[in-house]
């Protein structure tokens, strides 16, 4: 990395099927993220935690990434600062996941699991918030230590800013 | 479907961390797959349950198609007939479950783990075989019926039969 | 290459704007590739010179592969044998070059440029058919010996053979 | 669009082939770019047109996002701050043209033909500067009024502006 390269965070979650606990966790995120100075990276879309994180880093201060599946940037969220326009579908999981240098799942569905997945497969840091007992048992089972679990945005944040040496 | 398209059934499982049991079941499960009449789908690769399920189908004179992750065919097993090599990386894994009707897991793994998600997210039927515990139990939570567990090779395959309405 | 692996050839060019003459030397490009006993791989719909292939393949007796840009088959070619679902739009452009071990392009149009300039950057041989001055003076600027001009599809189809060293 | 949102420009150039008169040119379109307050998009890597283009952006007090090809951000520009790592190789290149709302090729080469072509393909408005004679007629030829052919970086840019109904 070099002088000029920000450190990118990502925040994954639910679009459709967030929850309000989802949403407002992600708002908190968003926010914490922004005022850590880390850039923040969703899959970009106006929809659930997406939307929800790139709000709240936005109305911190922050400069938000969102790397979108389609083809133009239609479905963009209103709080993302550059839109990254794969086409690739939900192949651009991948690129959500080496993008960040580590990230927070926040709630949990088909999606974010390929990407918690993908993460570890990058060998990534992931942090998981509101992800369900089954979700925290089987992504331990094959994450090991790269995988991790809080109970709050603040201690999720607190622990990414411990994995990249770099106090939020 | 045109009346000339093949039946593609993917298998998909570990490659450098596979177990001897899910290497059997694999290389049992392509020999079904081709027996079945339908075309094999893996990631292609010369390694663990890509090639097991790849060597199965060849043997028992079926076809094989492999979605490479690299830029060439290089790591290819040898008993792909037709290597696609797309240099997407990780990001073929959903190649591999948009192209399969239908997919078994054989072990699990962070890689599988990822098609698995992606298989539920494109709406495919996936069932697991030797997938453990956690996994079954995380799948079953956020894919509901699209997610089968299956206790053998013969039972994995009848399933897949059954839900394409195809009978092996 | 393994021993069971086949060889692929790529035929690409246009789609919806394909002229007559495109359409006819596509389905006799496709005859002959299946004549060679090469697998035929185009971008899979049911449009243009990739249909005229495919269907001049099928034909013949040969076995055929569509590369698909979008999430499902359903504008898949009724000629296409193995249908690859790659959901990653024009980036599959490239999967379609990789695929190949050296293509022929019938035709020009913007699509088909953006895989004549992925096979140079590839390092792969690529025959022009029905080109046009313009294109051909270009991408012989910028391909050097991986270029060529054929003037008839038997032409073209002797040409791939002599550069796979694999006589049609 | 939203109103948050950044307007991203591209540039796109030969990396390790680039002539000293297409550096200086990339030099002067980002610092141009970046004067005009929007976003530059580049390929990403330390090498070429992308270095040149995103040292000039960067110099000038400009925002950079890189586009890399590969798994890691190891071979990115020093002038990058947003280095988005797709992982997907030569695909990403269609990421890049997607991604910015207009694009100057700033010399010519297999790579940046592709660019042209899929930006053409996408509706992308291009505008060649250095590209060299047979590479105007030919993108002229497939690209109609989507391509524009510049004699200086200061006309490229302004070409970009009018086109964007965004005075650089």
């Amino acid at each position: 990395m070099s002088a000029v390269s920000r450190i990118l965070v990502g925040v994954v979650g639910p679009g459709g099927g967030a929850r309000a606990t989802d949403l407002a966790a992600a708002y908190e995120l968003g926010r914490l993220i922004a005022r850590a100075g880390w850039v923040l990276v969703t899959g970009g879309r106006a929809a659930g935690v997406m939307e929800a994180a790139s709000r709240g880093a936005h109305e911190a201060g922050g400069l938000t990434v969102g790397i979108l599946p389609g083809e133009d940037a239609a479905g963009a969220s209103a709080f993302v600062h550059l839109p990254v326009v794969t086409g690739i579908g939900q192949a651009r999981n991948n690129v959500n996941v080496l993008t960040a240098r580590a990230l927070v799942a926040c709630g949990m569905g088909a999606g974010t699991a390929s990407e918690v997945a993908l993460a570890i497969k990058a060998g990534k840091p992931v942090v998981l918030l509101n992800a369900g007992a089954e979700a925290e048992a089987f992504f331990r089972s094959i994450g090991g230590p790269l995988v991790s679990v809080a109970d709050s945005p603040p201690a999720a944040v607190e622990n990414i800013g411990r994995q990249l040496g770099s106090a939020p």
